[in-house]
């Protein structure tokens, strides 16, 4: 079955973005350090890692601002290996077909048609969540996470977009599944469980 | 050489004191899962972690307000095997001899004195900075730890006190020397560095 799994490095003191983030510098002041297991830094390990990412995403769904400050370093084709890009926004916008198969679709119905639209494409394949830090938080709030893997990072960035903030945490429990160490980063994967308490409340 | 570590449970969402902390709920809410680790969760590898932790400790640092809500929860003989305590405070107030060998002995003169005395105490051992998180970060910004020990918790708090907030983080790179995972917890242990042109400048 598809599950909704959730991909994205974190410093150790919590920021997926360092500050002064914008369209000039997307990932802020130090970018570099939080990213540099995909990069310099890469190891066999690191790069198992993200293969297997990859390997079972079958959609990409990301946020607004993600893509505004992302679309042009990515360039064209992008980075995602052919992959539907889905993006969650209040503006609606024609698709962008890009080079090589990326399709970028615009979603303005919210974070569940978001989700169904990205469920429909990955086929049986997951749907990959890959930032930022607000979209990934309304869906691990909304309950609609089924997995996180957080590669975290060993620097302290001091300031700039936390990612696990403003959290409704008695709906979220937490199961550690697998642990790789890199000298880069320390690949955390979680399964996310919902307490049965908010699970009989829940409207579905 | 003496070294100066800080060991602190933290969770994923980076507090190490849960909301609504006070004399009657030392660690917040969901106090409990932070440190299960040590408790109800310990496997072998965790008391080994622990033991490693008092075995290299000569003397323990603390901030008053872990020292207020601690002290009650803590009983006489409190549970430092036999090590002197200091805890950093302003006001003025008489050692406190526990039974079974702890002393409570309290410092006004701020966290380099409360440091000197700890060394002085520890001997060839190391300083343990045990908490809260006031007092690791004001160690952490003045460049006096060299080693952290997080013990990283699977659990979402959403609240309360955060280790890793209001940081100068450049002055602080960190190495990561050894990861341990349990099922409990996954315990990080970095080696903290000055940088180099941070060093040039300090007043030593």
């Amino acid at each position: 079955m598809t599950k909704v799994h959730l991909d994205i490095s974190m410093s150790l003191d919590g920021f997926v973005t360092g500050s002064n983030e914008g369209v000039e510098k997307p990932l802020g002041d130090d970018d570099g350090r939080l990213h540099d297991w995909m990069f310099d830094s890469r190891t066999d390990a690191d790069a198992q890692v993200l293969a297997e990412t990859y390997e079972r995403t079958g959609a990409v769904l990301m946020g607004r601002r993600m893509f505004e400050v992302g679309v042009t370093p990515w360039r064209d084709p992008p980075p995602f290996h052919n992959l539907p890009v889905f993006i969650l926004t209040h503006e609606p916008r024609a698709k962008m077909p890009m080079r090589g198969g990326t399709v970028y679709t615009f979603v303005t119905a919210g974070i569940e048609a978001g989700l169904q639209q990205a469920r429909a494409a990955a086929g049986r394949k997951d749907v990959g969540i890959w930032g930022g830090a607000n979209v990934a938080r309304q869906y691990l709030n909304a309950g609609l996470l089924d997995e996180m893997q957080i590669q975290l990072i060993p620097v302290l960035l001091g300031g700039g977009v936390r990612l696990l903030d403003d959290l409704t945490p008695n709906q979220i429990e937490l199961k550690r599944t697998r642990t790789i160490e890199t000298p880069a980063a320390t690949h955390l994967r979680f399964s996310v469980a919902k307490r049965v308490g908010t699970l009989s409340r829940a409207p579905k």
